[in-house]
């Protein structure tokens, strides 16, 4: 049994070792930038992990955890472009270095090395493989739809933003789980309960990413404070101050999201103080943990030994005092 | 042994059924806008044609023709977002009736519902069938960034440009042949050669497609003429025309499609005055006539009954007197 940082480090090789570079370079090129560019690995060593736990030989799914890791950079590369973002991980977004085109043909042909990887070997159960593959890409697209809808929508209630984050976020986690258990030919009713884990740890995960934007450390969590703030959009945090927050300052934050046209620091700083007069941080926590413990319930529920579970249980404790 | 018309209506019949609307319609109904344009529908034609061929049940591939030309679409949707063109088949351009990040996105989702009908059924050769898919849509990419590269670049050879085609037009014809005869589960040497067929009768399509942009009628050909003139797009026509024409056109041409910025109009007609100096369009014709032939050969040496090859025979001669 390998540990969760055993798993990463085996991760990094992998990803050390593969080369993303071919003809045309105009194309291949940004792939192999975006793909350089690090980032947790979360999903990839979710693929292995999730292998591992069910008796899996690791190396069979080490092309599985190479697809589905860039797959989700060819999201990032056109949320890039779609959110018009500067920087990912620190460095410039591929629309920003090279332009428009380029990222748009780039992810295009990123979505399509991910199939590659999934389809160089054989395996009894490819094709629900493949299906649980597809439908997560599905679910992602249409996250980041709905994601998009938000911004010019005033009515967004925190059950719609679940549900948004649960498509955008959560089901790849989840879908990263479920093809490691699937390669493994784990038992169904396990296979379902791990695809739950992933879903409620993946809420979690996005709901801390929310607090990050508002609270995090610039150099560590590599992008731009705030961001959320300036793009209107409507997370947990604004939606829940809606909530808890006085009649002034609710109509303060009304206006701030809806019909600011100031300084976009000044609305970000004032935006903070209505959060810290709520103390929308600790709001978030309660969210996450609840989360976190319904993930924890389905953990236990899988019915194998408490050693094969270690890794994800590790999983869970990198939760806790999250910068990045 | 249905005929290619009667193909094309099964084709017609197939897509009038199929509904594309989902949730968030934000990003499915740019989806059902671009599936209901029409178009020729060759490639799922092709799908059903090539399986039909070696026996195949004709139902087996409704969904694989089906994928393809959600996938074929797909590219057209963000070719058309790249290439800022504002009509396809006469209608506005989803980024121009919606915006472009719904382009981009609607456009991901369909190379993901492509695959969703791939995988709605078991085959004995998935694997095959899927790697075919997958390395198709990987050559299309491939060919559209050679196509960009083209715009900025000015010495490209009439050998640069027939590989960028067969990438970005003649392996989508191709690869829909070969999985309607995977399907069928055709010998290899003749799922080889039809293949081959297609990449021949692609090339073909395509020379035609450049002879219909600057000669085509308007109304029939459902976009603008001259585009690819007023893009710099370096088709078989300026290239031809490049080892052709006299001294004084050969400069003007080059200055044409360098730094001219007059009038788009006063250049399209300039251009086309050139054209005609050298009867480029015989020119092509004679280069169209040639892919024909070898398609013709490929489609010879397959050894089945006569017969069988009725649709395909019918496919090169709609070639002729082509208008859109």
């Amino acid at each position: 049994m390998a540990s969760l940082k055993e798993i990463l480090t085996t991760v990094g090789t992998i990803f050390e070792q593969e080369s993303f570079l071919s003809e045309p370079k105009e194309l291949y090129e940004p792939i192999e930038y975006t793909l350089r560019l690090g980032g947790k690995r979360i999903r990839p060593s979710l693929v292995i992990a999730a292998n591992q736990m069910f008796g899996g030989s690791d190396e069979e799914v080490h092309n599985a955890a190479i697809g589905i890791e860039v797959f989700h950079n060819f999201t990032l590369l056109h949320d890039d472009l779609m959110d018009k973002s500067p920087l990912r991980r620190g460095k410039e977004t591929v629309y920003r270095k090279w332009n428009e085109n380029t990222a748009i043909l780039s992810g295009d042909t990123m979505f399509a090395l991910a199939w590659r990887y999934y389809l160089k070997q054989p395996h009894p159960q490819l094709q629900e493989i493949l299906n649980c593959f597809n439908e997560t890409a599905i679910g992602v697209c249409e996250g980041q739809q709905y994601d998009m809808n938000f911004e010019s929508c005033n009515d967004i209630t925190i059950n719609d933003y679940m549900e948004m984050i649960r498509l955008k976020t959560a089901v790849l986690l989840a879908g990263a789980l479920k093809i490691g258990a699937l390669y493994a030919q784990a038992p169904k009713e396990d296979v379902e309960r791990l695809y739950n884990f992933g879903i409620h740890f993946g809420l979690a995960f996005q709901l801390q990413d929310d607090l990050l934007d508002a609270y995090g450390d610039v150099a560590v969590f590599g992008k731009q404070t705030g961001q959320d703030i300036r793009d209107n959009k409507k997370t947990y945090l604004p939606l829940r101050a809606m909530e808890l927050a006085s009649q002034t300052d609710k109509e303060e934050l009304k206006k701030l999201f809806t019909n600011f046209d100031g300084d976009a620091e000044e609305k970000v700083s004032r935006v903070l103080a209505i959060y810290s007069h709520i103390n929308i941080q600790e709001e978030v926590e309660k969210a996450i943990e609840k989360e976190m413990n319904m993930a924890i319930s389905e953990l236990n529920a899988i019915k194998i030994d408490e050693e094969r579970k270690q890794p994800l249980r590790e999983l869970l404790n990198t939760m806790q005092g999250r910068q990045s």
